[in-house]
């Protein structure tokens, strides 16, 4: 499990006082893009020399406790489903100061070639990393 | 159906190019915003003097289109199920120029009382909002 | 004078309830880019196709009175400074329900070949277009 | 000095492939966050249970070298000027890799009572911290 912290910022915060929701997915790719640092160059180079993108084909989410300015996430992020060109990553949001689990985010990814704008085949460095964050089924 | 119209700004693609996803969730927020607009007040005085809101506790959602800088999103929103306390409301997003299909979101949302932070019912003009935009199943 | 207006949006408040001084130039960007609407293909063919932009290189700004979820801003933007490769947009910031002067801004870019990162002259219909806005020390 | 630091993060570019200048006034804010982090409970107790927010009044800027995606922004905050009610934040902005200078930014704001929408004397634990951090004519 790759775990990714983040303080709720100032302007995150909507006319409810809430975290607004969209945030959710934007702190999912800051994890996704942190977790992606263990690649040579990083989400960066993936995207900008690579030219491999990740695009979300699906997400699927759940909101069970809101987050305020002042708390910070926690992020705990695996890997459900690795296939040949797409994986499905998995996040857990709780609250650090008290555990409370606030969300999850399922997120199935599509490795893009960024010029073309078709699928490609998964690079073997990202396969890896992935495949070390697979859950298996009995885990 | 509600429609709702929106052009991608020069801020809201990320570094490979596209309309970064979290903003579709944004953009459908705003289309709830707008169609809001036929309560008393909007939703501003829902939220700010009413003090009733509607925070998100599912979205699932597929992307099968990008959007760029330059193109405008047709946001077309329709309410697929309305309970006493919550309603899953469904967006269709459409490339304006082609009419392409780019996306879909289903949301659903609980009425909730913002001082207290805890569910409460529907008010009756939501409500009836509501449904007038109710898909009914032959629909 | 150009105008544009524009609704504040329940995720642009910050922690303070007011809106988050940062989408002031956001909105002042929205602004300009609608002014380059007049443009063949607009703001969007200019930066995408032309790859001209106009990255800011001073701003001075100040902020007297607030907006809040459920303001409009009216946002009147004029050139007072037209040089051969760069120029001075001014945008005063009102809010629109009672007139009231919200905020100025003062709005200096200089035109950019983006393959190169490097100034460049200004194109002529940038310019014309420019031309138009420019108050006049008379004026 | 006060030093903050922050990554360019996948959506913070615009539509040019380059860091948008309001997010740098957003990293500037979320480095006076920071910087506040030695008060009591920090901004967020400030803001949420103290009430007291320090709205900007008047912004100056100066953007000299862009940020891309995949750089890291080093922001150097001081204090040029310390009033009863308001005071001046100056940020330097370099770019991490190679210390170039990015951006300087100027930031006064004014201590204000949230509830009443007005200004207040500073409170004392932040006077305290803002005399440590003020640059002396002969810094």
């Amino acid at each position: 499990m790759f775990v990714y912290e983040r303080t709720v910022r100032f302007h995150e915060v909507d006319a409810a006082g809430l975290l607004f929701f969209p945030w959710f997915f934007s702190y999912a790719h800051e994890a996704m893009e942190a977790w992606c640092g263990a690649l040579d160059g990083g989400y960066a180079r993936l995207i900008l020399q690579r030219r491999v993108g990740l695009p979300a084909v699906a997400l699927a989410s759940e909101f069970v406790a809101p987050l305020r300015y002042g708390d910070a996430a926690r992020v705990e992020l695996g890997v459900s489903r690795l296939g040949n060109r797409s994986l499905t990553l998995e996040y857990g949001f709780r609250r650090r100061s008290d555990g409370e689990s606030c969300a999850t985010i399922s997120h199935t990814v599509v490795c893009t070639d960024l010029d073309a704008l078709a699928s490609t085949d998964m690079p073997s460095d990202l396969r890896e990393l992935a495949a070390q964050h697979l859950r298996t089924s009995s885990g």
